[in-house]
């Protein structure tokens, strides 16, 4: 009914035909297993398949199926491991999906640049764990394997965006295929270039709506040698807030800045190989590529966090204590699931700038005390961003926990900030985008219009139906 | 008759009247003293004078502007001070000249997020002047006192971009007009978004020709503490632009990496505060927070340019002596001036990715052995940036610079570079821009025409006619 209403085509077998000519017979599928596999990414929201899975293996093939998908109106949703957090690349109107997965090769490495031009579905882990031997890495950390096309279509972030930026901040050139099956080049690998618009960051972010990538080259950076993980331990939330701003302030360059409140810390415990203090703590990373400038920089985080009143401060350069303390962090999700039995998260991602951080953080503790759903917080606190999560077990609490989540972002807005600061917009969060963007919206939806006519790109994303 | 082409309206004194309605009678002028002092900026094309100027005051002033010139399809050029070198803000189909000159405040600071509201007129030097008392100042430095309304329309760099990014990378949100009148905010003043398209990097570098800038907030960096200039002489141009390579790769983060090849120093030195050695040349700067690491600097940089075999280096943290050094770059025009008086300077600006570098520079140098211009090389080789510049003096030289700068771009362009790294295409560039940017480029045109449909903004920019 939804297709009917957005006119969409319908996959026909002459279609299918067509689609084997293109990709041949053992790159397509139809059955309801595959079908089912690529219905949902990691988001809460309810499967929704697609009618045929096709994995590409060049980017004619992407070129040749977009044509075929244009000419008949198909929708088309671009794929890669399905990690996403929003329901990104969840094919809502069915029509084909296009898998990435044989399409993940690193394609050639520019040590001297420190770049790298990969396929859309290579793992970054996998890419990183390549490019360790020679001692470089791509910085963008979200979690998960996400693949890089992925990462590059939601500008995906993490932990390390601190200091290295977003996905955005780290691609230099991408090929992309528009929804008419044309292939351009997009940026460039000079660091430096002021010729014309920036179609990179354009389709950086776009969520597969105005092309699909194809190939991509990437920023990498050096893996530096000596790192050292801090936790720091405080009475109050706004302590613990208090030192994000200040060591954001300080010239110190944190490549992590975590915030955990103590019902996170509590519900983190549930693990047991992870023993925090219940309190609101800091979790920090510093590398260097001096051990000097190191000491130096224990010494200085260890005085702010004292002069504001952290009651344990823990720094160690040690790999696995370091690893210990990182291990709480990444396994929160696990957590989660043995504090909620049977109940899935509801995941906010609002961002602000710093100076607003510790009013938001006051707003969403406020609003915990008289909310009918447990709240925990966890944040990349040194980019303003924050994701509150709430538990849901029936639609009566998915509902609870929208609105609440409707409260953060409202509230994020009206501080200068953003409904998503790292997992995309997605199916849940276009309802913000007027409020998030005014007119700026429209603007954005005639670029859609004008590189995608028929709408058959990722339909029913970033823009509300 | 290129207006007429353009099927442009013209500017009767009843659309007269109606700006005055708009910007009050003191606001605008049409004596050919202001058109002429608005008819060029610093590049090599030939005057064009607008058929008004007029100061804008408010947002809205430029609102009411654009819809009046949109209904009468009169062309509309921005313009911030004409610091720019590529005619970028020339009013080549005459119409509007819209200065920025009356709107020039900082609107807000701050200092906690490290950033700054602006009004688009106000002068990158002015800004830093004011920020310099609250320790912070905007890193790109185009030269001259570019405003920052033009520094976001060309995407401007300058030195310090190897360290600190161009404009593009410190521009976080903007209000911009469009064609039509209608206000937009893009981007936003929490560092970590990803919501929707990147409206924010399509309009930065987009030359006033898909809507014209009223209002920034920029990223702020902190004034380092520690500064060390560093002066390395090779005997070759190849192992001055190995050095760059090497520092590029070492983990130093330079602020600053210029190349300055033979001809260049022999030019510099006419003038008489400079004595440089006539030799391929480095000059470099770093900045910490410590001055033990930027002892281990001095320390590092020494070893890398000796063992490239460099015979002069001379590291200073002497204020002074760091302004002494800085002099000669920053006096780089003046310099050419008293070596080819009468003539002007036809500017290249180029930019590759740094492990090509060596051999654009080796290109640039042949080419130079049968070039019947002079030619000197200066450049931001950090950024794998060179600026080749070619005296001109009459019709029949610039004929031969612009051929000699064709080859040099196109070579560019096939080393996986661009024909432009920080001047922006402006007039001269746009011949270049199909080979650059291919079917890319015909994305562009069909957003320009899904704006500013009646291709009223900075007409005949980036575009070809």
């Amino acid at each position: 009914m939804l297709q009917a209403e957005k006119n969409f085509g319908i996959l026909t077998d002459d279609i299918i035909q067509q689609i084997e000519g293109i990709v041949g017979k053992s790159n397509y599928s139809t059955t309801l297993a595959e079908r089912e596999l690529h219905s949902k990414d990691q988001s809460m929201y309810p499967p929704s398949p697609p009618d045929i899975v096709v994995w590409v293996e060049t980017t004619k093939h992407v070129s040749n199926l977009l044509q075929l998908a244009n000419t008949h109106r198909i929708p088309v949703t671009p794929w890669g491991v399905g990690t996403s957090l929003e329901g990104n690349p969840m094919p809502i109107y069915g029509g084909i999906l296009i898998s990435f997965q044989k399409m993940a090769q690193i394609i050639e490495t520019y040590t001297d640049d420190f770049q790298v031009t990969v396929q859309p579905g290579i793992g970054y882990k996998d890419l990183n764990g390549t490019l360790a031997r020679q001692g470089l890495f791509f910085p963008p950390d979200p979690g998960a394997n996400a693949t890089i096309g992925g990462m590059i279509a939601n500008n995906a972030a993490g932990i390390r965006t601190v200091k290295y930026g977003a996905t955005r901040d780290n691609v230099l050139s991408l090929q992309v295929v528009l929804a008419d099956g044309r292939i351009l080049r997009v940026g460039s690998r000079s660091v430096k270039q002021s010729s014309g618009y920036d179609l990179l960051h354009l389709i950086t972010g776009s969520e597969g709506t105005l092309g699909i990538i194809t190939e991509a080259t990437l920023k990498l950076a050096p893996i530096a040698e000596h790192k050292i993980a801090v936790q720091a331990v405080f009475d109050s939330v706004a302590q613990a807030v208090e030192t994000v701003v200040a060591v954001r302030g300080s010239g110190l360059d944190p490549v992590a800045l975590e915030f955990i409140d103590t019902y996170m810390a509590r519900m983190m415990n549930n693990n047991p190989n992870v023993d925090l203090a219940e309190s609101p703590q800091l979790f920090m990373e510093f590398h260097a590529t001096h051990e000097d400038a190191l000491n130096q920089t224990i010494e200085f985080i260890t005085e702010i966090c004292s002069d504001i009143g952290a009651h344990k401060i823990h720094a160690t350069a040690d790999t696995k204590e370091r690893a210990n303390l990182w291990y709480a962090r990444h396994h929160a999700l696990e957590s989660f699931q043995r504090t909620h039995p049977g109940k899935r998260a509801y995941l906010n991602d609002v961002a602000v700038p710093i100076s607003a951080y510790p009013d938001l953080i006051n707003f969403i503790h406020t609003l915990r005390e008289t909310a009918p759903l447990p709240a925990y917080m966890l944040g990349h606190a040194g980019d303003g961003n924050i994701h509150v999560i709430f538990p849901f077990g029936d639609e009566e609490e998915y509902k609870i926990a929208s609105e609440l989540n409707a409260q953060v972002v409202e509230q994020a807005i009206a501080m200068g900030g953003t409904a998503t600061g790292e997992h995309g917009v997605g199916i849940g969060k276009s309802r913000f985008m007027a409020q998030e963007h005014g007119d700026a919206l429209d603007v954005m939806w005639s670029i859609k219009q004008t590189l995608d006519p028929n709408g058959i790109l990722n339909p029913g994303k970033i823009f509300r139906d």
